[in-house]
């Protein structure tokens, strides 16, 4: 193999004649076809030879920063006292259980059960399960055909799991759901790709993005060929979202000959934890619905809300509040079970209701779920619980709110903890955490560790989020992953690490910063 | 709307200038942006401004015949007796738990117990499983960091599992296999997307695939934008592949200026059900070698083998018994829970491994995983479990073998029953179910009857696929959904429906089939 590295190497250097012409050394072993036109090398796999697009698409969320943390981790393992601290703090990706957050009892006794349903008919099983759970696996077996919790499903998933979630929708919007435009897919990620597989031809069409972004969108539109038309939050006013900003970035793509096919909206926002307002969202009904867009609204975070004066409106009641029916307005709404306060990101549930396209192009969404045959069941099985947990009076309802209500308002407190530490930082600011499960402090960096930065060929950003990580064990990903205003410098850091936990991180961030600070001083 | 489909249908007439010079009147209600360079109607989304290639994808295994077969079941349903039969036997899709398979208990148990750790606390678990499947999910669990199995893992599965599999796979092999060339999915089918996506680049990059072929690889190519390059599978010879019908389609493929990439071979064969010989997967393999193409090897049904001369080598096996080392043949084996004696199609487990690529591009790989985080983690562990089942002396062990052995008998039987009908109809013949999970006999229809499909507008096998359906309720699939020599007609048939079932289906299936020929001799 070196020896045809070597050759591919000077292939590269002597262009495409000799490629042609002289096969590199590695097949000369092996008599070549008869009658072969093209050079067999030439289907030889290599980063010059795979699909630009897959090399294109980057997804910070586990880029080097998290490489470079599984190499600590596996060091302390191996030699304990090796680094400045016991334990690796994953503060990069929002993946509750990682960092100790149990699951909902009532959603596993449940899973459980419709895994093996013979459960269900042994007397021991009343002693293990709540009655409410044995109640919902028998009503959730007789919605699967067969009770066959083993078997492909729909491919839209299970009719009866559909059925509840639109029921769950409909209580939580006031305006009816259809069953028919649920798609149950494995985690929210995967019906993404699937609108934006849909959507994008080429290049010249493009998708607005909220800047910071969640990087599946850019990841997914470079993966698909497409152009991310970008939009900047204003950091100064909370990460608004102005109309005005909308438009102007719309026209200029315009200008460039991009045809815009749609808005994408996190709302709570990722990285930057926003809520919108009301009013806000109706104006963005408005643009999209002027402007021809199909809206994708990314909704994975509305359980998560921290404060009291904002509250989770999901676009579909928005529209619906606003007169529009069903085909006036292309919708997309993205639901996961990775979120919320069930943080079941293991599970890969999700769905899209989708709303607003005609027949023949629902037939083709159709099609393409198809070719994946369904989503996991057990995932869809949770997309229907959390989409119907237990109500009053039921068995379990007292222990699922405690639980509940136990980790939304410990994840407030965490949220505010650490946004208050992040504005005691020295050159830091910090908006407030009213959703999601992230904070997006911008860094105000000295000139010398800027340069710093620059002499070893990395953003400031990332100098930064790399020597917090050498330092502390705290994982968080440089704003250059999602995007940021030119010349600003941003983390996202998840609120999740558990509650007794805080205080340590805390003081272990402040002293670094103090020492970064004082290090680099300009 | 309405009013806005005629304008949509004028533009259609009058062609684009008109169409940039009068948006739809769907949108003369809300005042057009000022600056707007494009007319916003271009961003509207339908079958004719959606991505082309999802256009042309195709999947007829879940196509037209099931959508046709849901309808004639919800009629049945609706108005008992309204059809000459009682229920819709859905012989499309390999998916047998939908017709009755029982799951495996000891898998069963092992995710249950994972799903809901907590049990593993209680006295009364004891009576419900298994001694070894509670120790099986400590064990699991003690692989998974902080025992979370609601938490995202490593983007290429659980490193434990994937140690599991490793060890299956080198057991089943007698050759090493690395932990760190295996990656988890969700199902096979998004493994094969994955390595279609970095394989292709343009409709210049083909693929070989076998013709019959399992509609995943036509469908997959189409949506990522290559060329299929067909290899006949030559049916009078037990569905043989040689390798001068490879070489014969590569050549012409690269005589266009295609670059063949890669090559998928299915075995056990789908639709065709043959078993490769060791001998004939050596010339395969070498073939791939002197050609520098990608070996992509389909070996879902490496349990299903239901002739005694016959036995699965994993094209892996085959390279390392060759001598070949890691990375002189780039092979990408993929393995699904779906298929076997288990059938697990709902859990949505399985795993790709990847060999012979250099570091950088299994970078690239691993990027692609990490987008979309990681697969289901239940799906992850059963997974494990099938590649390292119960072991002798195991509690589980014989209960576990009889359940394996009853299932794997009981399809040996039914694939020779319907292979032995279907040879006894006028007209028909069928290769042996040497393995998988189908019989793809060839029909030789009248004149009259391939009239009677063009005047319909369906293609003959179409045709009969939907005539059997309306007289029987028995689902086939038309050998068109998977290619086929032109002028010849087949269709797919599994061998799923529970034994007891077999002589009815015979018995429906013959009296159709005379009648059949009977109405349309010529």
């Amino acid at each position: 193999m070196r020896r045809f590295a070597t050759e591919r190497a000077k292939r590269l250097l002597f262009g495409s004649l000799l490629a042609s012409r002289s096969p590199p050394s590695a097949f000369l072993c092996s008599s070549p076809p008869a009658a072969a036109a093209m050079d067999p090398a030439a289907g030889v796999v290599t980063v010059d030879t795979i699909n630009p697009k897959v090399l294109k698409c980057e997804y910070a969320v586990r880029g080097e920063i998290v490489s470079h943390a599984q190499r600590l981790q596996q060091e302390l393992q191996d030699k304990p006292g090796s680094h400045p601290f016991d334990e690796i703090l994953y503060c990069n990706i929002g993946n509750p259980q990682s960092l100790g957050q149990q699951p909902v009892t009532f959603f596993r006794e449940v899973l459980a059960l419709c895994d093996h349903p013979s459960l269900l008919d042994k007397s021991e099983t009343h002693a293990l399960f709540s009655a409410d759970a044995i109640a919902r696996a028998w009503q959730i077996l007789d919605v699967i055909p067969g009770r066959a919790t083993g078997a492909y499903s729909h491919s839209q998933g299970i009719k009866g799991l559909r059925d509840a979630i639109a029921a769950g929708i409909a209580d939580r919007d006031g305006f009816p759901a259809n069953p028919d435009d649920i798609f149950l897919t494995d985690g929210a990620s995967p019906a993404v790709h699937m609108m934006m597989q849909l959507l994008i031809r080429s290049e010249k069409d493009g998708i607005l993005c909220p800047i910071p972004q969640y990087p599946l969108y850019s990841a997914s539109i470079a993966l698909h060929g497409g152009s991310l038309v970008p939009y900047y939050l204003d950091e100064s006013t909370g990460w608004g979202l102005e109309i005005s900003e909308l438009k102007k970035q719309l026209e200029d793509a315009r200008s460039k000959g991009i045809t815009v096919r749609a808005l994408v909206v996190i709302n709570p926002g990722n990285p930057t934890g926003q809520v919108l307002a009301e009013e806000n969202q109706r104006e963005i009904v408005n643009f999209c619905k002027n402007e021809g867009l199909v809206l994708l609204a990314d909704e994975v975070y509305q359980e998560n809300i921290y404060v009291d004066d904002k509250k989770f409106n999901s676009f579909k009641k928005i529209t619906r509040s606003m007169g529009y029916i069903d085909d006036e307005i292309p919708l997309v709404s993205f639901q996961s079970v990775s979120k919320g306060y069930y943080g079941e990101c293991g599970k890969r549930g999700g769905y899209m209701e989708v709303t607003g396209f005609n027949a023949q192009v629902r037939e083709q969404i159709y099609k393409v779920a198809s070719v994946n045959l369904c989503s996991n069941i057990s995932g869809q099985i949770l997309a229907s619980l959390v989409m119907n947990p237990p109500k009053v009076g039921d068995e379990s309802y007292e222990s699922f709110n405690a639980d509940k209500n136990g980790i939304l308002s410990s994840l407030a407190r965490r949220a505010k903890a650490l946004e208050d530490a992040f504005n005691s930082l020295e050159g830091v600011s910090c908006n407030k955490a009213e959703g999601a499960m992230y904070l997006f402090p911008r860094l105000r960096l000295p000139q010398k560790a800027i340069a710093a930065a620059k002499a070893v060929n990395a953003a400031p950003d990332a100098f930064y989020a790399r020597r917090l990580l050498d330092a502390t064990g705290i994982v968080v990903v440089p704003g250059s992953g999602f995007g940021q205003v030119p010349g600003t410098w941003h983390v996202r850091c998840t609120i999740l690490p558990q509650e007794d936990k805080i205080p340590a991180i805390i003081s272990r961030l402040k002293a670094f910063h103090e020492a970064f600070m004082e290090e680099f001083r300009d």
